[in-house]
Protein backbone atom coordinates (compact mmCIF):
# COMPACT_ATOMS: atom_id res chain seq x y z
CA UNK A 1 0.00 0.00 0.00
CA UNK A 2 1.57 3.19 -0.77
CA UNK A 3 2.11 5.92 1.85
CA UNK A 4 -0.32 8.43 0.38
CA UNK A 5 -3.30 5.42 0.43
CA UNK A 6 -2.35 4.79 3.97
CA UNK A 7 -2.65 8.37 4.95
CA UNK A 8 -5.80 8.53 2.94
CA UNK A 9 -7.38 5.33 5.50
CA UNK A 10 -6.01 6.80 8.32
CA UNK A 11 -7.64 10.42 7.60
CA UNK A 12 -10.58 8.63 7.06
CA UNK A 13 -10.92 6.86 10.45
CA UNK A 14 -10.62 10.01 12.05
CA UNK A 15 -13.02 11.81 10.66
CA UNK A 16 -15.46 8.80 11.53
CA UNK A 17 -14.23 8.73 14.85
CA UNK A 18 -14.26 12.94 14.95
CA UNK A 19 -17.61 12.71 13.61
CA UNK A 20 -19.11 9.85 16.05
CA UNK A 21 -17.77 12.11 18.84
CA UNK A 22 -19.49 15.08 17.42
CA UNK A 23 -22.66 13.08 16.87
CA UNK A 24 -22.08 11.59 20.82
CA UNK A 25 -21.89 15.04 22.40
CA UNK A 26 -24.36 16.94 20.62
CA UNK A 27 -27.07 14.37 21.60
CA UNK A 28 -26.03 14.88 25.22
CA UNK A 29 -26.52 18.50 24.89
CA UNK A 30 -30.21 18.44 25.84
CA UNK A 31 -31.83 18.23 29.15
CA UNK A 32 -34.89 16.06 27.48
CA UNK A 33 -32.51 13.73 25.78
CA UNK A 34 -30.18 13.55 29.00
CA UNK A 35 -33.65 12.53 31.04
CA UNK A 36 -34.26 9.91 28.09
CA UNK A 37 -30.91 8.36 28.58
CA UNK A 38 -31.25 8.05 32.06
CA UNK A 39 -34.90 6.14 32.36
CA UNK A 40 -33.40 4.35 29.46
CA UNK A 41 -30.70 2.80 31.87
CA UNK A 42 -33.26 2.04 34.34
CA UNK A 43 -35.28 -0.13 31.66
CA UNK A 44 -36.62 -0.22 28.13
CA UNK A 45 -39.53 1.99 27.53
CA UNK A 46 -41.33 2.86 24.41
CA UNK A 47 -41.54 6.04 22.96
CA UNK A 48 -45.24 6.51 24.03
CA UNK A 49 -43.85 5.47 27.20
CA UNK A 50 -41.17 8.56 27.00
CA UNK A 51 -43.25 10.61 25.32
CA UNK A 52 -46.27 10.32 28.60
CA UNK A 53 -43.08 10.79 30.80
CA UNK A 54 -41.19 14.19 29.70
CA UNK A 55 -45.19 15.23 28.63
CA UNK A 56 -44.30 15.70 25.67
CA UNK A 57 -45.90 15.01 21.93
CA UNK A 58 -45.03 11.71 20.04
CA UNK A 59 -43.39 13.90 17.12
CA UNK A 60 -41.43 15.24 19.40
CA UNK A 61 -40.13 12.47 21.43
CA UNK A 62 -39.47 10.62 18.15
CA UNK A 63 -37.22 13.20 17.04
CA UNK A 64 -35.35 13.06 20.19
CA UNK A 65 -34.77 9.18 20.33
CA UNK A 66 -33.86 9.91 16.82
CA UNK A 67 -31.29 11.98 17.25
CA UNK A 68 -29.68 9.75 20.46
CA UNK A 69 -30.18 6.80 18.10
CA UNK A 70 -27.80 8.20 14.98
CA UNK A 71 -25.03 8.68 17.69
CA UNK A 72 -25.29 5.24 18.97
CA UNK A 73 -26.60 5.72 22.27
CA UNK A 74 -30.09 4.31 21.69
CA UNK A 75 -31.33 1.32 19.73
CA UNK A 76 -34.83 0.84 19.01
CA UNK A 77 -37.12 -2.15 17.88
CA UNK A 78 -40.44 -2.60 16.43
CA UNK A 79 -42.25 -5.69 17.59
CA UNK A 80 -45.88 -4.75 16.34
CA UNK A 81 -47.18 -1.66 16.55
CA UNK A 82 -44.58 -0.80 19.56
CA UNK A 83 -41.36 0.66 19.15
CA UNK A 84 -39.35 -0.47 22.50
CA UNK A 85 -36.17 1.90 22.62
CA UNK A 86 -33.23 0.44 24.97
CA UNK A 87 -29.88 2.08 25.56
CA UNK A 88 -26.91 1.26 23.74
CA UNK A 89 -24.41 -0.25 22.03
CA UNK A 90 -22.21 2.96 22.53
CA UNK A 91 -21.41 3.54 26.57
CA UNK A 92 -19.71 7.17 26.22
CA UNK A 93 -16.43 5.32 26.78
CA UNK A 94 -14.10 7.05 24.57
CA UNK A 95 -15.97 10.48 25.48
CA UNK A 96 -15.41 10.05 28.80
CA UNK A 97 -11.95 8.81 28.54
CA UNK A 98 -11.57 12.22 26.45
CA UNK A 99 -12.95 14.81 29.16
CA UNK A 100 -10.21 12.59 31.29
CA UNK A 101 -7.62 13.10 29.06
CA UNK A 102 -8.51 16.53 28.83
CA UNK A 103 -8.87 17.29 32.37
CA UNK A 104 -5.52 15.62 33.27
CA UNK A 105 -3.29 18.08 31.01
CA UNK A 106 -5.62 20.80 32.51
CA UNK A 107 -4.41 19.82 36.40
CA UNK A 108 -0.67 19.35 34.68
CA UNK A 109 -0.84 22.60 33.70
CA UNK A 110 -2.03 24.36 36.50
CA UNK A 111 0.32 22.70 38.57
CA UNK A 112 2.73 23.84 36.56
CA UNK A 113 1.69 27.21 36.78
CA UNK A 114 1.74 26.90 40.40
CA UNK A 115 5.40 25.74 40.80
CA UNK A 116 6.43 28.60 38.82
CA UNK A 117 4.25 30.91 41.11
CA UNK A 118 6.03 28.89 43.89
CA UNK A 119 9.37 29.90 42.58
CA UNK A 120 8.83 33.46 42.29
CA UNK A 121 7.64 34.03 45.53
CA UNK A 122 10.79 32.13 46.97
CA UNK A 123 13.03 34.18 44.67
CA UNK A 124 10.83 37.36 45.96
CA UNK A 125 11.47 36.20 49.76
CA UNK A 126 15.30 35.81 48.69
CA UNK A 127 15.53 39.17 47.47
CA UNK A 128 14.07 40.40 50.51
CA UNK A 129 16.49 38.87 53.02
CA UNK A 130 19.32 40.13 51.18
CA UNK A 131 18.12 43.51 50.92
CA UNK A 132 17.63 43.86 54.39
CA UNK A 133 21.23 42.06 55.29
CA UNK B 1 -40.00 31.84 52.78
CA UNK B 2 -43.33 29.23 51.42
CA UNK B 3 -43.29 25.97 49.90
CA UNK B 4 -44.00 27.50 46.52
CA UNK B 5 -40.82 29.74 46.56
CA UNK B 6 -38.72 27.60 47.80
CA UNK B 7 -39.74 25.11 44.55
CA UNK B 8 -39.37 27.86 42.43
CA UNK B 9 -36.03 28.76 43.74
CA UNK B 10 -34.76 24.78 42.88
CA UNK B 11 -36.64 24.67 39.73
CA UNK B 12 -34.44 27.91 38.92
CA UNK B 13 -31.62 26.18 39.81
CA UNK B 14 -32.06 22.79 38.29
CA UNK B 15 -32.61 24.58 34.84
CA UNK B 16 -29.57 26.85 34.91
CA UNK B 17 -27.23 23.62 35.47
CA UNK B 18 -28.90 22.13 32.92
CA UNK B 19 -28.69 25.37 30.64
CA UNK B 20 -24.72 25.34 31.54
CA UNK B 21 -24.60 20.74 30.67
CA UNK B 22 -26.62 21.72 27.64
CA UNK B 23 -24.19 24.29 26.68
CA UNK B 24 -20.92 22.31 27.50
CA UNK B 25 -21.79 19.35 25.90
CA UNK B 26 -22.65 21.36 22.52
CA UNK B 27 -19.42 23.07 22.87
CA UNK B 28 -17.57 20.01 22.90
CA UNK B 29 -19.75 18.53 19.67
CA UNK B 30 -16.82 19.96 17.34
CA UNK B 31 -13.94 18.55 15.99
CA UNK B 32 -12.26 22.06 15.91
CA UNK B 33 -13.40 23.12 19.52
CA UNK B 34 -12.20 20.06 21.05
CA UNK B 35 -8.62 20.51 18.97
CA UNK B 36 -8.50 24.20 20.38
CA UNK B 37 -9.48 23.23 23.85
CA UNK B 38 -6.43 20.38 23.32
CA UNK B 39 -3.93 23.12 22.21
CA UNK B 40 -4.80 25.59 24.88
CA UNK B 41 -4.53 22.46 27.62
CA UNK B 42 -0.96 22.73 26.23
CA UNK B 43 -0.79 26.84 26.59
CA UNK B 44 -2.41 30.14 26.14
CA UNK B 45 -2.71 31.17 22.80
CA UNK B 46 -3.97 34.40 20.62
CA UNK B 47 -7.08 33.70 18.72
CA UNK B 48 -4.74 34.63 15.23
CA UNK B 49 -2.65 31.87 16.34
CA UNK B 50 -5.73 29.48 16.37
CA UNK B 51 -6.78 30.55 13.33
CA UNK B 52 -3.49 29.85 12.01
CA UNK B 53 -2.86 26.85 13.50
CA UNK B 54 -6.21 25.12 12.60
CA UNK B 55 -6.00 26.55 9.05
CA UNK B 56 -9.52 29.10 10.05
CA UNK B 57 -10.29 32.25 9.34
CA UNK B 58 -10.34 35.24 12.11
CA UNK B 59 -13.95 35.48 11.75
CA UNK B 60 -14.27 31.77 11.76
CA UNK B 61 -12.12 30.85 14.56
CA UNK B 62 -14.08 34.29 16.77
CA UNK B 63 -16.67 32.06 16.67
CA UNK B 64 -15.46 28.66 17.86
CA UNK B 65 -13.91 30.55 20.93
CA UNK B 66 -17.24 32.61 21.54
CA UNK B 67 -19.02 29.16 21.56
CA UNK B 68 -16.60 27.76 24.24
CA UNK B 69 -16.25 30.98 26.43
CA UNK B 70 -19.95 30.63 26.49
CA UNK B 71 -19.98 27.18 28.15
CA UNK B 72 -17.13 28.47 30.61
CA UNK B 73 -14.64 26.15 29.15
CA UNK B 74 -12.27 28.87 27.75
CA UNK B 75 -11.82 32.74 28.87
CA UNK B 76 -10.32 35.33 26.81
CA UNK B 77 -8.50 38.46 27.69
CA UNK B 78 -7.94 41.10 25.90
CA UNK B 79 -4.41 42.99 26.09
CA UNK B 80 -3.94 46.22 23.84
CA UNK B 81 -4.77 44.75 19.98
CA UNK B 82 -4.49 40.55 21.03
CA UNK B 83 -7.38 38.62 23.04
CA UNK B 84 -5.59 35.92 24.60
CA UNK B 85 -7.39 32.34 24.83
CA UNK B 86 -6.77 30.14 27.88
CA UNK B 87 -8.55 27.12 29.24
CA UNK B 88 -11.28 27.30 32.29
CA UNK B 89 -13.00 28.19 34.42
CA UNK B 90 -14.80 24.95 33.90
CA UNK B 91 -13.55 21.89 34.27
CA UNK B 92 -15.59 19.50 32.66
CA UNK B 93 -15.89 17.91 36.14
CA UNK B 94 -19.67 17.97 36.79
CA UNK B 95 -19.88 16.52 33.26
CA UNK B 96 -17.28 13.64 33.93
CA UNK B 97 -19.30 12.09 36.79
CA UNK B 98 -22.26 12.85 34.78
CA UNK B 99 -21.11 9.84 32.10
CA UNK B 100 -19.66 8.24 34.67
CA UNK B 101 -22.79 7.56 36.66
CA UNK B 102 -24.47 6.95 33.33
CA UNK B 103 -21.87 4.38 33.15
CA UNK B 104 -22.60 2.78 35.93
CA UNK B 105 -26.21 2.49 35.81
CA UNK B 106 -25.08 1.05 31.87
CA UNK B 107 -23.17 -1.66 33.81
CA UNK B 108 -25.54 -2.45 36.64
CA UNK B 109 -28.00 -2.66 34.61
CA UNK B 110 -26.17 -5.18 32.02
CA UNK B 111 -24.94 -7.05 35.16
CA UNK B 112 -28.43 -7.50 36.09
CA UNK B 113 -29.20 -8.89 32.65
CA UNK B 114 -26.31 -11.21 32.80
CA UNK B 115 -27.48 -12.53 36.20
CA UNK B 116 -30.98 -13.68 34.65
CA UNK B 117 -29.53 -15.06 31.47
CA UNK B 118 -27.13 -16.92 34.22
CA UNK B 119 -30.92 -17.92 35.86
CA UNK B 120 -32.35 -19.13 32.91
CA UNK B 121 -29.34 -21.06 31.50
CA UNK B 122 -29.34 -23.07 35.11
CA UNK B 123 -32.98 -23.99 34.83
CA UNK B 124 -32.59 -25.35 31.30
CA UNK B 125 -29.62 -27.67 32.36
CA UNK B 126 -31.60 -28.54 35.41
CA UNK B 127 -34.61 -29.64 33.21
CA UNK B 128 -32.62 -31.36 30.82
CA UNK B 129 -30.79 -33.14 33.91
CA UNK B 130 -34.50 -34.17 34.76
CA UNK B 131 -35.46 -35.73 31.23
CA UNK B 132 -32.52 -37.56 31.33
CA UNK B 133 -32.88 -39.16 34.21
Amino acid sequence: MRQRDRLRILNHMVQRFQAHFDASFAALADATRRGVLDQLARGDASITDLADRFGMTLTGMKKHVGVLESAGLVSTEKIGRVRTCRIGPCRLEEEMAWIARYRQRWDARFEALDGVIDELKRQEKARGRTKRT
